[in-house]
This record gives C-alpha cells, structure tokens and sequence, in this order.
C-alpha cells in the first residue's frame, strides 16, 4: 500500500514538473547584452571587451599570438540572478572545431552556480553552428538568487553575447570572486585543449578550487617565450605567476629564451612567486622514440636553466613532470593533450604545491 | 665538464633521431586494406565488415537502431606488425561531428599496442576531413614486432579504411585479444559520448582493462528496450549481459518493457549473469529539478522492475548510480555524458563489481 502511494506521488510531482517546465518553456526570454555585466579572467583592462588582451596596446607581440589573444579562453561573465533559467545567444568567428576538442569546449560556454559554498556545474551552451548560436543553459531551477559565472569558449573570438533570463526575472553583474592576480602563461594545453567543456581548462577549475584568480594566457602552438611576450608579461601587475611554456619552443628556442624570460619578469616583480612546469605533453613519446627524446630534451633544458637561476633566485620554483598526468598513458586525447582525466590527475600534483607556495608567500 | 659531455651527448642523439626521422618520413608507405585483417568486437558475424550489426538480418529493429549499428563504436582492427610506422587512410560518411565529441571519437580512430603485457597508447589517427582522411599515426618505433588494436570511430560509419606500414614490413591479421562475450546494450554513454578517442569508450577500457570482450551495443538516443531489440539481444550467444539502458527511455517505457527485456534474455540464457546499471547521466539534474525528479523516477521504476524479477532470479544483478561519476559533478561534458574523468570514475566503480560477478561464474 505504501510503494502504492509513493508510486502515485511520484506520477503527481512529475506530472506537476512538467507543466511547470512546459509553462517555462512558453516565459518570453529577456536578453541583456554581456557587456552590461562584469567580465573576469583579463589579465588587464582593454577596449576590446571579448578578448583577453588589447592586442592594439602590445605591439611588438607576434601576430599568431595576437589573433590567439583574441579568444576568449580563461573568460567568465560573473552576474547574478534570480531567474528559473539561463540562455544565451551569442557569435563567434566563422572558425571550425579542431578534431581534438568537442565544440561546446571550442566554442561554446558552461555555466556554474555557486552553491552550499561551492560553484557547481549548472549547465551547457551547445553550439548550434560555427558562427551564431542560441542555447537555453539551464532551466527549471528552485527559486531564490544564483550567482553565476558563463565561461566563455577557449578557442574561437567571441563577437557578441547575450545573456538570456525569464521575463520579470532580475538580472545583475555579479562581482570578481577570486582574488589576486596570478598569471598563466603557457601553450594550448593552459589555453585548454583538450578540456571537454571551457570550465574544465585547468587554469578555470584552479580558481573555481581555490578562490584565486588564475589568468589564462596560453597561447595555441604559440606559447614560444619570444622577447616581446616575457616584456608584455613583465609589465603585468602580477601576485605569481606560472610558466607552463616547455610544450611549443624547440629545444634550441627554450635553452636561448627561458633565461630572458625569468629574468626579465623577475626585474619587474623582485618579490613575486615564479612557478615554472616541465612539459606534461609526453604521451605522443610513449611509442615514438624521437618526440620521447625531444621532450626529454627540452624538459632538461628548461629544468638547466631554471636550476641556474634559482641559484640567486629563491622565490623560482620548478615543477617537474614525471607522472603528472599518470602512468597508464590514459590522460590525453591525442597524445600531447590532456583529456579531463590527464587534468584531474595534473591538478592533483600540481594544484597543492601552488597552493603551498602562495601560503608561503601570504598571498 | 661532465655536464658538457652531457650536453654534446644529448645533441648528437638528437641529431640522429631527426636524422632517422626524416629517412623514416621518406620511406614510402604501403597500404592494406583493413578487410584482410582481424576484426574484433562485434557480437555476430555478418557480411557488412565495419558495421557493429547485419542488419539485412534483424528486419524487425526499429531504423533508427539499424542506422546506429553501422556506427562502428567498440569495433577494433587487430594486426601485428614489424614496421617503424603505422598510418591510416579512411572513409566515413559525411556526417559531421557532434558539439559534445571530439573529431577523433567521432570519426577518427586510435591504436593501442601491448607492451609489457599491458595495451598502451600509440597515436590517433585525425580526421582532416569530414568523409575521406590520411595520417600517421605513430613513427620512429623501436623496431620489434608489435600487437596491435586500432579502434574504429564510434560515432560515424566506416566506409573503406586501410593500414599503411613501412614498405617491406611485415603486417599481418592478429587474433581476438580479448576472451569471452559480454554484451553492454545501452545509450549514447554505452556508444562512446563523451569519451575523447574511440578507445577510452567504456566498453572498449574494460576490454582493455580485464582481457574479457565487451561488445558495444549502444544506441545513441535509442537505447529505448523495444520488444524487438530484446528479441534480438536474447538470441545472440553471450556469456554475460550488462543492460546500462536507463537513460534513453521516457518512464513509462521504462516501466513498461524492462521486465520483458530481462525475461526475454533470461528466457534464452537461463544460467548466464545479467547485470543493470542504473542511469549514470543525471548532472543535467544538478539545478533542472525536472530533469532530476525524471532521471531518479527512472532509476526507481528500473530498480523496482529488477528487484521484482531477483526474487525468482540469483543470477541478476543491480548496480546503483549514486556516485558513479564522483561528487563533484565534473564527470561530464554537457551533463549527460561522462566525460574522461567520469568514465575513469565510472570503471573505478563498476568493473570491481563486474569481474567479480564474472568470476563467480568461472567466465
């Protein structure tokens, strides 16, 4: 009798969700452009609102990593509000997904929502073609105010974005919920490939972690320690910073530049952490014996002439590589990019060792 | 001066490697057509070699089904080979990818080679196109012979596909690493969504994993328990069946048609253990309270079923979704389908279970 009545109320609550859901579906969405809310994740303020640098400020960078400073990796809208649910509409360039990535993380966008003290997962924006998309995120949420952050695709140029929400429902920039400044530099792997959906970069989930605010400059096949990219970094305001840039250089490129590079952002911040990373692009190496003996090299290279540096330089630390993304070979989509597995396992090594050396230093 | 040595060392072996490389690179490639070497993973034989089913032979499946079972998801090439490369020339149909997969699960393909009695991974083959591909999967292999799976893409229909190895190398049809038959049925999440690459479907892991042969029969979208997939299911000679079908059918169908899906697969194998997994996409549901309130109606409706039929059945088995993908709900790539990370979960949690229940039965 009792499996009964449990039965024919969980008929009536379903019955009663749908109609809800069904009444939603027919609420008229209002729309609010995303430049009326608050972006996070620039490493600087700049004109171009979608972008995470004001390329026409930084000049002398490579062209390649202009146009890739256009994406909007590492990007969130932070707003809140109060609505049962969250759509977008929003263009990118014309630009395909590349074959190791899936599209939403491309892109599209995911939404989370901070609950019990935690941001959680709350949805995805799927795109629907290769330039202009509309997608309801989430919907059919408990009352009561949520605060949100949409990051926004790690591969593609955001033209426009609006934020979509019930009618009647109030919709408000949200604040900055990570603190400090802490930069990333680094090649596709910190841009975010292979993460299935933006939010899963790692530089992303290390602020969703641990409150602080990592910055994302991974720059596609291009992370190449140039002159010109360590001075713009240099003159970033900057609480730590971490390189994670051993992937894209050639062997010769890394023994010549990592020297300039430390160096030069060590004159401009004397105090600052210095984090440095081998490469945890190694698996494509497992079988092929030339790729394993040129990581090797690079990674050795790098690990040379960080060690030099530390000699007078006790705030450089050095994170080497081995087992970062585990010992099954697993962790990749392709061999050189971590899938979300590669990442968890990477974010287990590497996320407490940041985090000691940022207590150390109070920041 | 012993650092110098070293050094100069490190460069000489360079040097060689991209010497042996580039001869490696110029070495011409001969083709073979993958219908002259082993396939694995299907669970009957049939005269359409890259299709999971015949389906000129299961008239009474609803099309959608037959359609999804040319995909080639969980079909694996095995050959054995002395060549320093393989690579791959492919055809699909021109269907594009999914904007929750990547290219390479969709349509591409990746190798795993035994080493130290262990399937390790070798390379991916990209799709550069949305029908027809070459690439290179993997060089510069020590040289030796080698076991090898390349596992075909799970989401697309292979049309032609054809191994290429170094001219003057061996490759020859392998054997079935894999012993047993255990059939997976179920959804998109069964097929491969949101794996990275082919071979990190679950089926496919767990074959890896335990050397038993899962044969994927999952029906992205369409894993809806008809009468005539049970039909077809139950006469197909299997020492195990795992039923992982929650997630495509409305509640109702649920209620409906799992008993006849177990009766009818008992009917034909009265000794063989059955094992149902409940729903494991359910993160949709972590703000959608009607996506939640429908997925746990499903796992209860599912549950009730099972447990009807235990009473007269010690041979069926239930496996409970709660925490299957960890809980930090970021185990899936859009909220349904496990991404990496949730399928690694997943395994750490179900294949335990299942190789202890094959073990009890001496399979």
């Amino acid at each position: 009798m009792n499996k009964l009545i449990s039965f024919i109320w969980s008929i009536v609550l379903l019955l009663c969700l749908t109609f809800v859901s069904k009444a939603q579906q027919s609420t008229k969405l209002i729309y609010t452009d995303a430049r009326e809310l608050t972006m996070i994740g620039k490493a600087e303020k700049g004109k171009m609102f979608f972008h995470r640098l004001d390329t026409s400020a930084h000049k002398a960078i490579p062209g390649v990593v202009k146009s890739l400073a256009t994406n909007s990796a590492g990007l969130a809208i932070s707003f809140i509000t109060n609505s049962s649910s969250i759509s977008a509409k929003w263009c990118t360039s014309k630009q395909a997904t590349a074959n190791n990535m899936t599209g939403i993380a491309y892109e599209g966008m995911d939404l989370y929502i901070k609950r019990d003290g935690r941001w959680q997962y709350g949805g995805v924006a799927r795109p629907v073609s290769h330039d202009c998309s509309e997608a309801m995120i989430v919907e059919n949420m408990m009352p009561g105010e949520k605060e949100c952050l949409l990051f926004l695709p790690t591969y593609d140029e955001v033209l426009s974005l609006s934020v979509g929400v019930d009618q009647g429902a109030e919709l408000r920039p949200g604040t900055n919920p990570f603190k400090k400044q802490i930069l990333v530099y680094g090649s596709s792997i910190v841009q975010g490939a292979s993460a299935s959906r933006p939010g899963l970069a790692y530089p992303a989930k290390l602020s969703r972690e641990s409150g602080y605010n990592f910055i994302n400059l991974g720059f596609s096949g291009n992370a190449k320690l140039e002159a010109s990219v360590a001075d713009m970094i240099a003159a970033m305001p900057m609480d730590a910073i971490i390189l994670d840039c051993v992937p894209n250089p050639s062997p010769e490129e890394l023994l010549a530049r990592t020297n300039y590079l430390i160096s030069t952002i060590r004159r401009s911040h004397p105090k600052i952490p210095i984090v440095c990373i081998q490469s945890v692009a190694r698996e494509k190496g497992n079988f092929d014996k030339v790729v394993a003996a040129r990581v090797a090299l690079k990674d050795k290279y790098f690990k040379q002439e960080v060690n030099k540096l530390q000699k007078q330089d006790k705030d450089l630390y050095l994170i080497e590589a081995d087992g970062l993304l585990g010992k099954d070979q697993e962790g990749t989509t392709d061999g050189i990019h971590p899938n979300d597995l590669g990442f968890d396992r990477m974010l287990q090594k590497i996320k407490p060792r940041i985090l000691k050396i940022l207590k150390r230093y109070r920041i």
